[in-house]
């Protein structure tokens, strides 16, 4: 099946390098396409390393291995499989990826550990160590590629290639961070899952780029959903090269700290944002906030019960201002609430205020806005100072079309 | 638009009348509809009732006021209204309520808080009181129906009536237990716009028709989701006449409680499984069967994770065994699982055990069973004894015709 792109896409934006990072693609024949499928990131020795993964319990052997890497704190190389996810797949699952990273280390003369693994595509069927060992020696001396191609050689159902970038000052130095990513269903581990890489000059010490990783993904890529569905080898993964030469970071009071962690902020919103616009079937990216919640998790937890309620989605598909549902989608969150306090808004219009349809309501303008590709929603639950943004897209027949028409 | 009659319908069962009920429909015209939209049903004094309702916070008024009238152990009446909900209305909702409440107890010389009101439909309009006054007129005049008019009453956007019946043995006594139920989207476990009746002969206390409605209702009607999302009214109430003429059951070592819990438990699950049936776009009804979970409420709740991920969902609809899709759902559930311990079977054939896909798996039974019209999903978590089943249907095209081409 051909997917059209999606007509939420953004162009790939333009990247300066970031040095002390070389970029390759190479071809390991995992599926049958026509493109190259396998990505590799040579990183300068020194080189920091933070991760967030998955929470799914049933998470792939490149997830579990990724979660101890992370602790040392170090990176020489990551590897990117794009066609077989590797996940589900027992002992002969893990053999492929500690071959690959055994193979990267003894190229590179470092430690296997040093090598990171991620694999996205089909489930259940090992990664063919045959292949892969074959791809990982054509991208080991492949020649230098751009972000853009990289950006294109992890993507699986993706329908468009994503990217972002920001700049920071750390005292007199600028620095660059690069992030690419891949996703497209929230995330469906046949053909999408959501594995985003961060690339930055900057030198951090990996326990504060740990944390700077932690603090940023809360607010973006755990506040998206295409589908409530959640994958077993989601992987973001940040890295930090050094080579822009400034002051190292260790501490959220170093000077330099908090412009780095707000362009860092940046970009992992930008890319969670960009996994949205890409969402299966996608055809309007709706922002959900909630406000007056008890706390900001309690709006989290809110905003994320709307953004999944096919209802909800299915409506704003429709350009049907359903307020009813957003009522419905707020009562079974299982979060404090109160009809009688609740306010809904579309577009900045409040439809419904304390519980009840406003007399005045005028759907025009909210039929307007509705009629666009980017869809506010507002509820006000009344109840307290607590806040939060999800964002989804909405639920259509192109999402059926890719998931029960396609055969993977 | 028209919406089809779903390919899992089931034809309305003979029902045989229940000594103490009489039913009547009338047209209230809440809405433009062609067909009676108000259902009466009168019961005979010392009748008993029970009822269990939405979870959803956001509730209506007739839920808030049945959850107090049920307390009260006795019911004279029950009047269901379709096509507004009178959900997400404030005091007006509630005003309408009790007009009904009153008007019915006027006709009967009994108390308001012995009608028990539901409403159905859209969500946010007050239920107009003149409607609802001449609407009730009607009703209360109308010559007496059968359980099918009044299940094709009750209904909105239903494909088609659903009914259920059982009898049980109480000492000598025969009882009968006629069930009728609407429903086909918003539903999800702790009731969808879902609306259940049952209407018993039997004399049973009310604690005790309570304990055997509760009992009931967990492995049935909170074990069925459609698309996960919880309506702001479910509602289903049991009622018992007594004019069987059985010694009262009022403990479960009564002489017949046995049998008359087990066919409640009997109407209850056929209703459940009627609503699925129902379910919005439905193609295949999906048993999906836990075990070898730490708990029952553990395997209940990775089976809802199971029957309300649009993945598996959306693969079962394509006809595609796709059980990597499965592993996913496992994961995400929150619950106790250990993916190499995983077993997953399609129509009995298992196609993954010990977390690794059976080298002889042969997909050709399991592609056939796929073709059917009604799936059975069994997965083997290999910790405990838990087990659970839950119903559901698959995700198609037509859920987004109805939910977002329609506009409600």
């Amino acid at each position: 099946m051909d997917i059209a792109t999606s007509p939420l896409a953004k162009p790939f934006p333009a990247m300066e390098p970031v040095a002390g990072v070389t970029l390759r693609v190479a071809r390991a024949h995992y599926k049958t396409w026509d493109r190259c499928d396998l990505t590799y990131a040579e990183l300068a020795e020194g080189t920091a390393v933070a991760g967030v993964f998955t929470r799914n319990v049933c998470c792939s052997s490149e997830v579990e291995l990724g979660r101890e890497q992370v602790k040392l704190g170090h990176a020489r190389a990551l590897v990117v499989n794009a066609g077989n996810s590797n996940a589900f797949t027992g002992y002969r699952g893990r053999d492929a990826v500690e071959q690959i990273m055994a193979q990267v280390a003894a190229h590179l003369g470092c430690q296997p550990a040093e090598v990171f693994v991620s694999s996205t595509g089909v489930i259940g069927v090992p990664l063919p160590k045959d292949k892969a060992e074959a791809g990982v020696a054509a991208a080991l001396t492949a020649e230098p590629c751009s972000f853009e191609a990289a950006a294109e050689t992890i993507g699986t159902t993706d329908t468009f290639a994503k990217g972002a970038s920001a700049t920071a000052m750390i005292g007199e130095t600028k620095v660059t961070i690069n992030g690419i990513i891949k996703g497209s269903g929230m995330i469906a581990p046949d053909m999408a899952t959501m594995l985003g890489y961060i690339f930055t000059d900057a030198a951090v010490e990996p326990a504060f780029l740990q944390a700077c990783l932690s603090a940023a993904s809360e607010p973006t890529f755990n506040c998206i959903t295409v589908d409530s569905d959640t994958s077993t080898s989601d992987t973001v993964l940040a890295f930090a090269t050094g080579k822009a030469g400034n002051a190292p970071l260790a501490h959220g009071d170093d000077a330099g700290a908090d412009a780095f962690a707000a362009a860092l902020h940046d970009v992992c919103r930008q890319l969670a944002h960009l996994v949205v616009r890409d969402g299966e079937g996608a055809s309007k990216f709706i922002a959900v906030t909630v406000e007056g919640a008890v706390s900001d998790e309690s709006a989290r937890k809110v905003g994320l019960a709307i953004a999944n309620s096919p209802l909800v989605k299915t409506a704003i598909a429709g350009g049907d201002a359903n307020w009813g549902r957003v009522v419905m989608a707020v009562g079974k969150a299982g979060e404090p609430a109160d009809r009688d306090k609740l306010g809904i808004a579309f577009g900045g219009v409040w439809a419904a205020k304390d519980g009840l349809p406003l007399a005045d309501y005028d759907e025009t303008p909210v039929a307007e806005h509705l009629k666009g590709d980017e869809v506010d929603l507002t509820v006000d639950l009344g109840l307290g100072e607590g806040t939060a943004t999800v964002w989804t897209c909405d639920l259509t027949h192109g999402y059926i079309a890719i998931n029960a028409d396609y055969r993977s």
